[in-house]
């Protein structure tokens, strides 16, 4: 199963599903933030007191099935209204969660409905069953003072902060889990965390009491993939190492099997030395493979991704 | 074939869909009125520049499929968002055939879509391809010279004027028909004008005038199903002669087969003996029958119309 958020957890669910053509992976089940503030999804949730329906429907969008039928409604759920009206930034998909969720009453039916609505392979879950907010310590905002550490509240804030995030916490913080997503940890083999937003979609996860606790106990073996780059905001200046050990500070009882970098690290001696020697400590083991689009652009590549999976799932040594 | 719009389009679709599922109908196509500018439709249509979707929509939902499916994705279509924000009034299945459209870029193909979601009972075709409006000639809404006529335009304001209408046209004056509703026209063993709004989403169809000219070439025969009562705003006063004999007015090449009409007509024996007048002069037949959900309602009970299309399409004597 995959944890995640946004763009990030969509290239890794569209590396997963390959693997489950393949018959590799039997079953995938995704996890995603509800944390956003921002876009359609800030707008509706506003409105409605939703969970944000746009990291589920992201995710929903890229398990569709591979036929007409299947990629059409992806596109329709996937379309964003333009114009210069109230619709304009709205996105179908978004619009027609919020209504399944209003009609049935229930998050995972609803999703379950999208799902096969889209001959979707796997199932997507929220982390949690209240919408949330999240808060980092940041530091560097205040003139006078470099190392002050101001609060600052909401996804789209923490993500575009001009200072230097050093923790993340949830508002309010001890949401309710998803009991599927608790499941289906507990029944997997493989965990992946990441890519993504590295404070807003991917740590998250592990700051939902039951989910982190879950992820503590359960047997699948964790795998975590680094970003390809640092993101403006709210990654600035990290290396891999500093990615993976901001992580580990979010959940230090967590075991992470194996830890997913890029060759493009590889171009930098010192921060892949320096990642290593993290890893090492956590004892996990390092795989160091080609996974971007391109040479240094910050989007990983479907196929290439699914091969490190694959190499990874099928304990091939790295 | 049925033509209309609105709620009286979804009570005829409602009863001929039986008729379906009892093999005495083998194909089923609907034809909807385009000319709605109010609500959740004329918000979009003001947004987009698109056709009103609203009774499409309402026509698709008619026909959704009877299993858990089909009918959950029609009440899908059907929800309407409530709460104070922008989406206020929006329903969902607007939103979606609009969206269907601009990905799309056809109308049919879209609402095709649509149905194939619903696992739908026939097709649903709009009247036209370009967004209309209805213009009424108004009688009685100058207060010195109750014989003036003034011109009301939109779908809204002509259903709800103070005045007596005297004829409705459409601006532009000659929109293109749907193709496909001319062939379905063309192909069609029997068309069903009405129940509905008799000036706005009755008439409509006779003013578009490839259609009218094909409902005047066809070898289908024509049923009449006149409302159950007079309508507020547009046919206040009107008894059921009336509503025949202006229907003609705006169509007098048209030859009509059969007129049905409820039997709550019979409790007004002179309005009963002025309808068979008009309808003999016409050279149609009248078939009095019950088809009210209960007597003084306005609505048209789906079964017992149903049983009233049997008799009529069986050809038994009225």
């Amino acid at each position: 199963m995959a944890f995640g958020g946004g763009h990030g957890l969509h290239a890794s669910l569209s590396a997963l599903r390959l693997l489950v053509d393949e018959l590799v992976v039997d079953e995938l089940t995704a996890v995603v933030t509800v944390a956003d503030n921002g876009g359609s999804s800030g707008r509706l949730r506003g409105e409605f007191g939703v969970l944000p329906p746009g990291d589920l429907r992201m995710a929903l969008a890229a398990l569709c099935g591979r036929n007409e039928w299947g990629v059409t409604w992806s596109r329709v759920l996937q379309h964003r209204f333009a114009g210069d009206g109230e619709m304009n930034g709205h996105v179908i998909g978004n619009l027609l969660i919020v209504g399944l969720w209003e009609l049935l009453g229930d998050h995972v039916d609803a999703l379950d409905y999208v799902g096969r609505l889209l001959g979707a392979t796997g199932r997507v879950l929220p982390m949690a069953t209240v919408p949330m907010d999240i808060a980092a310590d940041v530091r560097g905002l205040v003139p006078d003072d470099p190392d002050a550490l101001l609060s600052v509240r909401g996804q789209v804030e923490v993500a575009t902060t001009d200072g230097v995030i050093d923790s993340v916490v949830l508002v309010p913080p001890d949401p309710p889990a998803a009991p599927q997503a608790l499941e289906a940890v507990a029944a997997a083999d493989w965990v992946v965390l990441g890519p993504g937003s590295w404070f807003t979609s991917v740590i998250p996860h592990l700051l939902v009491p039951q989910l982190r606790q879950a992820l503590v106990d359960t047997d699948a073996r964790v795998v975590v993939v680094l970003n390809l780059s640092a993101e403006a905001g709210e990654t600035p200046g990290f290396g891999p190492a500093d990615h993976f050990a901001v992580l580990l500070q979010h959940a230090p009882d967590l075991q992470v099997h194996t830890v997913l970098v890029d060759t493009g690290a590889a171009d930098e001696p010192d921060q892949l030395e320096e990642l290593r020697h993290v890893v090492d400590a956590h004892g996990a083991r390092l795989l160091v493979a080609d996974v971007a689009e391109a040479p240094g652009t910050p989007r990983h590549d479907a196929v290439k991704l699914a091969a490190a999976y694959a190499r990874i799932l099928g304990g091939e040594a790295p």
